[in-house]
């Protein structure tokens, strides 16, 4: 199932706006800040598909019965462009549990590139509510490997994965190699093209780079 | 209109619990953050039903239509109580304009008191989308006094007073006082029991105490 | 005693940078944020005067001794302008109690001004370390007003003044009417003119409409 | 040189007394914050030793002559344990570039470990000042090995080693095998002991741990 937050207008529309502006986006304290909105938000909108029980809240003047989550979910990012995105939603989700995995484009002389999966840190994942997000889906290779890469460390219950703008082309491949029943992919804009060097256009360039400065 | 925006289950009832928990709310630094939040989205869903335009937004790699909101609102609220929930509005509407009003309980000898209106810092508000929050409506005087009291600068568009719990007798003196076509009032919570002193049950105590310590 | 946080190259001069000048102040977040770190950094350089009592803490793995605050400071600011440098030293010193005053300058038709202080909320000031912030040192009097409608709630045992901007005469001011041995003054920097309607040259303009819009 | 920020009481003893505390540090949001204090407090005293050029600005009034960064640090960290300090030194220097290095204590059977180096993000370090950071300096061994991994990006005109507890081992270490001239070790507290698994003691646990959850 995807889920498109862009699609009705809110304020999430005015920072998507912003990540984008090749102008406004020079700001780097602002683009990550927008990032970390962005990410409180589609914290809060798929933590209105999890689970609550109700529990007796003791105030200073009586008992409330106010429902809280069952359980805090795991909040996995994909290194490094996802760590604003990530950091926005673990301030929503401030008891969640955290995953990081580091993928990269390794790039080949001939201009192609494979996806390669370093570094995983991970809790168990059996059972539990897996959030993970990285700000750019172009292919889906990339937020597949690093998928299947968090598997080997338990089962999710459920999977939530988080991109902020992704390629119709990655859309097709996440729902082609990820099993629906598992899986909600929640996106901020859907952009048709896809260069043939993976990059999501009109997009926002590359979001890593944006947050943190260009690597060598 | 009310909208109650704790009757669907999300996040934002785990941060309700968490500011109304006798023993939680003792951390005035979690208190704040969690009223941050809540005005956050509170921010965030007042703004889906706000006016949009599409603008053409220059990204490093091509052009994307975005809508952005036409006119930023005012975000008003009432001193000291509504200043860590403004904050967190203001940190999601970042371009507002911003309205402060401070009405106290005048306590008289008799146990009773009368709302007073003390200071006024508004902006025009003539055709604006003004936001008032309060975090608790007790019996609603002060909120429709300080709503009275912002109206000498102009009359909005439309007026979206914003608070966290609510009691029923509050809601019902909102619905009596204000005009219901000018106004959407949202709440987080619905206490029914309403104190002789005015304190709501069982509500959290006194918010701006336990976001800023008491006061002589 | 007057403290000048911008006599030694720091980052500290950054943030002056950035909210005296007038194309970057236009970014409203960004002045906020800027408020915000001078706060902080205010209240750690502050926090080096004050007193500590070594506590042993009990860690997962042994006993630590450190140093921690005998007592939290009040933190006071002036309505509306200081709410900004406020929060920074509130996050600095999270478990602080809080006084608001309001005082504003009533233009009177011949050009000139009354200060009026209305609104005081504050907790018992009585032997404790008062840090009262307001971002403009102007001609100082809507200062020592403030000062001296706090007064009534208790006698500090020493009080801070905070101001990022001070007018050279604003602080003669200070130093003649405020007693020199209750006052540390705290500065960002020092400017030399003041002009005849109480603004500071090169100053940064008026710090609360640029924090939160004008008013009228 | 090692410059010891606990040395001298401030509210940064305050943070450190409660990242140490086995019942606050319970509180992952608090621990978080605490760390991205910290790290602000580190970035503030390292600023202090930076380069800085006068530049003017203009005001809405004149034109202000103040000290701005020459050139904005590279803020490396350690991942993931480094993250929220590495959060806190960004939010001062917002312009700063970045660079990550994940390296982790590979446990063999024999109950010894080896460091290992994965993943390495950075820019060109070439005459850039390096903030290079972790909250715990332990053997010292995942520090070095992380330096020499980033020299390979090239050699910073200096680097500012940041670490909040250190053991008194680790300190030794790190100024056998780090070229003194182009070191300066800034350290929150100096533990002495240092267990046969390598914990400080008393320490504060496992800052990967305690900020993100325990890992498998």
């Amino acid at each position: 199932m995807v889920r498109n937050l862009g699609a009705q207008n809110s304020i999430f529309n005015q920072y998507i706006a912003e990540v984008r502006d090749a102008v406004i986006q020079q700001d780097t304290l602002r683009f990550r800040f927008n990032m970390e909105r962005l990410g409180a938000i589609f914290a809060y909108e798929i933590s209105r598909t999890m689970e609550y029980e109700t529990k007796e809240i003791i105030t200073s003047l009586g008992i409330a019965e106010v429902p809280v989550l069952k359980q805090s979910p795991v909040l996995g990012t994909i290194l490094r462009a996802g760590l604003p995105l990530h950091h926005g939603m673990l301030s929503a989700f401030d008891k969640a549990d955290n995953a990081f995995v580091s993928a990269y484009r390794k790039h080949t002389k001939d201009g192609s590139f494979n996806i390669q999966v370093e570094y995983v840190s991970s809790p168990d994942l059996n059972d539990r509510v897996l959030i993970l997000s990285d700000p750019m889906l172009a292919t889906g290779a990339s937020l597949v490997l690093s998928y299947k890469a968090l598997l080997a460390k338990g089962k999710p219950s459920h999977t939530h994965v988080v991109t902020l703008i992704a390629s119709t082309e990655g859309v097709e491949y996440i729902k082609r190699y990820l099993p629906a029943d598992d899986i909600t992919l929640w996106v901020g804009a859907i952009d048709e093209e896809l260069t043939a060097q993976a990059y999501i256009v009109p997009g926002l360039g590359d979001a890593g780079d944006l947050a943190f400065g260009s690597k060598i």
